[in-house]
């Protein structure tokens, strides 16, 4: 097939799939600054977000919005979602009708806790969107380590079209037409991946984070259920798969924030030193407010977000956790 | 209430749980060795199995499983699976009527592919059998890490009369009924452990192992359906909870079992060199007898299996798996 594809944002992750759809079809990976989008054209690199990794000669970068979208039959969105709206806003006039996009943004809007695809339907109404996401920490992809992920459309036949856009010999995608499971998996596992650091950064060991981890994808079902997700997504790669990786793994900011605040760190502080973003820090609030909204118990993102936000210690935030009766499992 | 505990088996596991049912009711320990019953009585320490850690001054000891097993009113099984009925049948005369049994081991049956619980059954009829499972590393409770745990019974008036004898401040014990679901969780998990630590030893990264745990849940969780366990339980702290443990700690035999044998080392070594018994290894060729009788699919537990036991190479292995075709996730 013929497509051609824009990766809008040249952060951590859309420069690593840019790297990866750039193998399959021609593609332009949109930058915001011009010094990254001329480095990325014609050094082929990108030393903010991806340092020391070579990517592909064919990938070419640029600042320009028209010049990015122009031509193009697929569109990846790959901007934090504080951006996100305003990004596509300014897109929005050069996306030609019925190009698809793919979001792989796993945050909500802070005001509306919408998803970002829900979001994308605001400004481009008619356009399928979907997701890609799972256990793909971006620089384990960038250096060709094997993974999996899932590109999750409501209409599968547009799932399985674009199936070869974003597979490589290393990278085996799976579709599945639960938008809504895999989207909000993606949102909560970064709040839950914070929870896990802070247990880390306390001294606790495997057993105590096995255990947010465990109540913590329990956490996410039950909300990804509340919005119409189905259950096997969440026991799948969008779900498990992608909480465990970002669980375990020094790589995922979100466990590094969570690993610092567990240690005593300050949160402006811990944030202030990272060049990307933790997305999971400001959807801690949207997830426990969808979360109150939707009658769903989540008391470890509730801890997150009074931690993050609330001023609560992380004695106050242990106390809440370990002192909840222990009963049948399935209460 | 004046329960009194035996605890049979004073491997880490055993040792471990009897200090903790020691600060709640009277215990006694069996150990075969005389020399570790010993120390455990006079030096309250297990050198051997728990090296450097300081025993409770009530746990006491002996060799005679006749003394260990009189006038008690609860029975903790802890020896490995080869052992097991072998213990069971020196212990069957001293165990009264009535006396509920708790299975602490994580494997089956070599020759019979049965749980420990149903070879208890066969020992023992008519006493209510039970297991203790959950994301529980050894030394980590016997450190006094907060932790979960779960205790299932088929009747659940048991497990929550038996609740109170295993809780301790920093472990919280969650009843459950569903004992297949439980006990098949906790054999599975030690066999999907040894792949998560051939990825590792390997040199893969966090994505592949978080897939390796994600699709080897879903091989847990099937096999487990199909022997008449419950979907919750393997999402919980004894599937779910216990595999990221297993798969995430050093002191996992079984996942140490797999780093050395992805660094490419001899299985008799590894194995040889372990003063302690890695389940796994044993279990898996009994896992994936019982898959094929029960048409269920397992091409994880299949490669560890063929490591393992078939000459398989590491590469043969890693080309089995990558090599299977991605579809939609939910196939």
């Amino acid at each position: 097939m013929g497509h051609r594809v824009a990766v809008v944002g040249a952060g951590t992750w859309g420069t690593t799939i840019a790297s990866l759809t750039a193998a399959n079809h021609p593609t332009v990976l949109w930058a915001r600054r011009k010094d990254v989008a001329d480095e990325i054209t014609t050094a082929h690199t990108n030393d903010t977000y991806l340092p020391g990794l070579a990517l592909p000669a064919a990938l070419t970068a640029t600042p320009s919005l028209a010049d990015a979208l122009g031509g193009v039959d697929v569109v990846v969105l790959a901007v934090p979602s504080h951006g996100f709206r305003a990004v596509l806003e300014e897109a929005a006039p050069f996306v030609a009708d019925g190009v698809p996009l793919v979001s792989l943004t796993k945050g909500l809007e802070a005001e509306t806790h919408r998803r970002m695809t829900e979001v994308a339907a605001d400004v481009l109404p008619g356009h399928a969107c979907g997701v890609l996401t799972g256990p793909n920490l971006a620089r384990e992809i960038a250096e060709g380590q094997p993974a999996g992920a899932v590109l999750a459309f409501a209409d599968e036949t547009v799932a399985v079209s674009l199936q070869p856009v974003f597979a490589a010999p290393h990278l085996r995608v799976y579709t599945n037409t639960d938008v809504v499971g895999a989207e909000i998996a993606g949102v909560v596992k970064n709040v839950i991946a914070i929870a896990a650091g802070m247990v880390e950064g306390m001294g606790f060991g495997d057993n105590t984070k096995a255990t947010v981890i465990t109540r913590g994808l329990a956490e996410l079902a039950r909300l990804g259920h509340a919005l119409g997700g189905e259950a096997a997504t969440f026991a799948g790669l969008a779900g498990l798969g992608d909480l465990v990786a970002t669980c375990a793994s020094s790589q995922s900011r979100n466990h590094r924030v969570g690993v610092e605040l567990g240690r005593g760190g300050r949160l402006d502080d811990i944030v202030g030193s990272m060049p990307t973003v933790a997305e999971g820090v400001r959807s801690s609030s949207a997830v426990v407010e969808l979360a109150r909204q939707y009658g769903v118990q989540m008391p470890i993102a509730e801890q997150v977000d009074a931690v993050c936000h609330r001023g609560a210690t992380l004695d106050e935030a242990r106390q809440a956790l370990l002192q909840r009766r222990a009963g049948s499992e399935r209460a």
